[in-house]
C-alpha cells in the first residue's frame, strides 16, 4: 500500500486576505483591542484556515481511533489491555467520555478501530479495520510494519476525507489504546532526543515504580531503535496504529484545509509527527489543554503551541479538545456578532488620558 | 435605606451528602480516576451548591451592573466617560460581547443602570435605577453616601431574586462604568492593605505615562480614606455604584443557593468584599478567568481562587464569565452522561503494574 498523498505532499496555507479582514474587524468592534485576548486571535486564524469572514465551529467532526500495544507485555499500564476493546464498545454505546461529549457538542462521532488484540464484534458507528491484532511489542522489535503504518496513515486520511465531505468546520481527533502513552513518550524521545526520563509520566494511573519501569522499557525501546529521527521510521519503529492513523487524519486535514482541534499528549506526539513530516501543517492546528501528563509540555514547545486550556484533564479520547471546542465557538459568536463602534454608536479610544 | 438581609446574614452551606454522593459518581465513571482533572471538582462543587445529584449550568441569569466615576474628572481612563451610557444601550441593542455571549449560552440577560452621568432614555432590557449621576470623585472626597451605597446592595440582592425566581442555576454579573478598574484597585488595596503600583493596571488601554498617574490619584485616594478594611467603608469610600451591585448580587445569590461564576477583575473586586463581609459566601463561588489587567493576580490569591481560564481577556461585561461557563456545562454533561465501569462492562484499573 503506499502513503497518502498528504504525507507527500505540502498542504495548502491559509487565506492571507480574511485573515487580514479578520483583524481589521476585530479591532473596529465594540470592546477595548485586544481585551477579548486569545480569543480574537482564534477568530482571526479560523477566519484564515476556512478561507471565510464569518468563521464558525459549528460543524465538528469526531474521530477516535483506537489500537493495542504490544508493549503492554512489559507491563507499563496500570490498566488490563482488554479495555481498549471494551471502550471501543463504550463509545459506541454512547457511555464514554468522548460520547457524551459528542452529544453535547452536536458533533459527529466516528471510531476506527485499527486493531485490537482480540478482534471486536461489529458495533455501530465502529470502523473496524483491524490491521493487526495491535502492534508489536516496541521494547523488543519494531512495532509495525512499514505496510501497517501505510494502512493506518490512510485510514486517517480517510476520516479527514469524511470530515470535508460532511462539511467539518473543525476537526477533532482522539486515541484509545492501553499503553499507548508509552509508545507516545518513545516517540518524542526520538524526535526530540530527550530522555526518557524527561517524558514519561503516570498515564493511565503508574505510581512511582510503575513510572521507573516505564522509563527503563522505553530506554531499552530507544537504544534498540537508534537515533533515527525521520517520521515514518519513528512511527513504525516506536509508534501505536492509532497514533499513526492520527498522524494520517492531520496531514488529512490540513490537506483539505480543515482546522485540527489538537486533544492531549498522545494526539500531541501524532501532530508533532504531521509537522515534522509537512511543516506547513502546522498552521492548521489549534492546541485545546495541556494535559496532566507531564511529558505534553516538551512537545507543546517543540510544536510553538500555548494550549487554551490547562485543567489538568488526562483523558484522551479527544475529551480535552472536545471540552476546549466552545472557546473556539465563542471566539466565532463574539467575531461575528458583535456591533462596530460606527453601528453602535459608541465612541472610541480617545488620547485624553495621562 | 436599610442594608439587604444578605449582607447582614451569614448565607446557608452548599450540601454535603450531595456532594459526597458527586465524589463517589466521579470514581466509578469510565475513565481513569481523576482524569478529567478540575471538571471533575467542578461538577462535585456544583452538585454541592444545587443540592442535586445532576447538577446543571443550563439556565444562566447574567446580569450586567452599570455606573459612573466621578474619578474620571482625574483622567485616569483611555476611554471618554459618555462610552458607560453608549455601552448601556449597546447591551440593549445586542451588540455588546455580553450581549453576543447571552445569546450564544440562551442565557437571560438583563442590564441595571445605577447612575450615569448623563441620564440615559428607557431601553428595553435595560433596569434604570438612576440612584445617582455616577460616583462622587473618590480621590477627594467619599464616593458614596451611605444611603447610595445601600440602594446598590439592595438592587443587586434584588437582581438575584429575579435570577432566583426564574430557576438560575448560574449567576453571572458583569460590569460596565468606564473609570471602574482605578474604583476596583482602590478597594483593593484598601481591603488587602496592598501598594496601588502593585494593583493599578492599564484597564482600558492606558499607556505607561497613564498607569503612573493612576497610581498617584489611587494613592491620593487611599491617604483620604486611611486605614479602614471594614466592607461597608471601603465601599462608600472608594466604590462604584455597579460595584456595590454586584456585591449585593453575590451576597444574595449565595443567600439564596445560587453558584455565582465570577468574572475578572472588577466582580472579583465585588467578590472580594462579599466574602469580607461573610466568609461563608466564599462556597458558592467559582471563577471564570485571569484577567489580563494585572492587579487581578492579587485579589484572586485573597480570595484562594484558582480561574478556569487565563486567555488573556480583559472587557469585564461578564464576558469572561461567559466564555467559561461551556465548561461548567460540560463538567455536568460528563457527570451525569459518562457510564460507570459496571453499566459498560469495562473492567477497573488493576495493581498489575510495575
Amino acid at each position: 500500500m503506499t502513503l497518502p498523498q498528504s504525507w507527500t505532499t505540502p498542504p495548502p496555507l491559509p487565506n492571507a486576505q480574511t485573515r487580514d479582514r479578520a483583524r481589521q474587524r476585530q479591532g473596529v468592534l465594540t470592546k477595548p483591542p485586544g481585551s477579548l485576548g486569545r480569543l480574537e486571535e482564534l477568530a482571526i486564524t479560523l477566519a484564515a484556515q476556512q478561507g471565510t469572514d464569518r468563521p464558525r465551529a459549528d460543524q465538528v467532526h469526531i474521530a477516535v481511533f483506537a489500537g493495542d500495544h504490544g508493549v503492554c507485555a512489559e507491563g507499563i499500564s496500570a490498566f488490563p489491555q482488554a479495555v481498549t476493546g471494551q471502550m471501543i464498545a463504550n463509545f459506541a454505546s454512547g457511555g464514554a467520555a468522548i460520547s457524551v461529549m459528542a452529544r453535547h457538542l452536536d458533533a459527529t462521532l466516528e471510531v476506527v478501530n485499527l486493531g485490537t488484540v482480540t478482534p471486536i464484534p461489529p458495533l455501530d458507528g465502529v470502523n473496524n479495520l483491524q490491521i493487526a491484532p495491535g502492534t508489536a511489542n516496541l521494547a523488543r522489535e519494531d512495532a509495525m510494519t512499514g505496510e501497517q503504518v501505510a494502512r493506518a496513515l490512510t485510514a486517517g486520511d480517510d476520516a479527514a476525507e469524511r470530515a470535508a465531505a460532511g462539511g467539518a468546520q473543525v476537526f477533532v481527533g482522539g486515541d484509545m489504546g492501553i499503553g499507548n502513552t508509552t509508545s507516545a513518550a518513545a516517540m518524542a524521545c526520538a524526535l526530540l532526543g530527550a530522555a526518557p526520563s524527561e517524558l514519561a509520566g503516570p498515564g493511565t494511573g503508574l505510581d512511582a515504580g510503575g513510572v521507573s519501569h516505564k522509563v527503563a522499557i522505553i530506554e531499552r525501546a530507544l537504544a534498540r531503535h537508534g537515533s533515527h529521527r525521520d517520521p515514518l521510521s519513528v512511527l513504525s519503529s516506536l509508534g501505536g496504529l492509532e497514533i499513526a492513523a492520527l498522524s494520517g487524519a492531520i496531514l488529512g486535514c490540513a490537506a483539505r484545509r480543515i482546522p485540527v482541534l489538537v486533544d492531549g499528549f498522545i494526539v500531541s506526539v501524532a501532530a508533532l509527527v504531521a509537522v515534522r513530516q509537512q511543516p506547513a501543517t502546522r498552521a492548521w492546528l489549534h492546541f485545546s489543554h495541556r494535559s496532566g501528563e507531564p511529558g505534553h509540555g516538551q512537545v507543546l514547545t517543540a510544536l510553538e503551541a500555548e494550549p487554551l486550556l490547562d485543567l489538568g484533564m488526562r483523558l484522551g479520547e479527544g475529551s480535552g479538545a472536545a471540552v476546549a471546542l466552545p472557546l473556539l465557538r465563542s471566539a466565532c459568536a463574539l467575531h461575528n456578532g458583535m456591533a462596530s463602534f460606527a453601528d453602535a454608536g459608541v465612541s472610541n479610544k480617545e488620547d485624553h488620558h495621562g
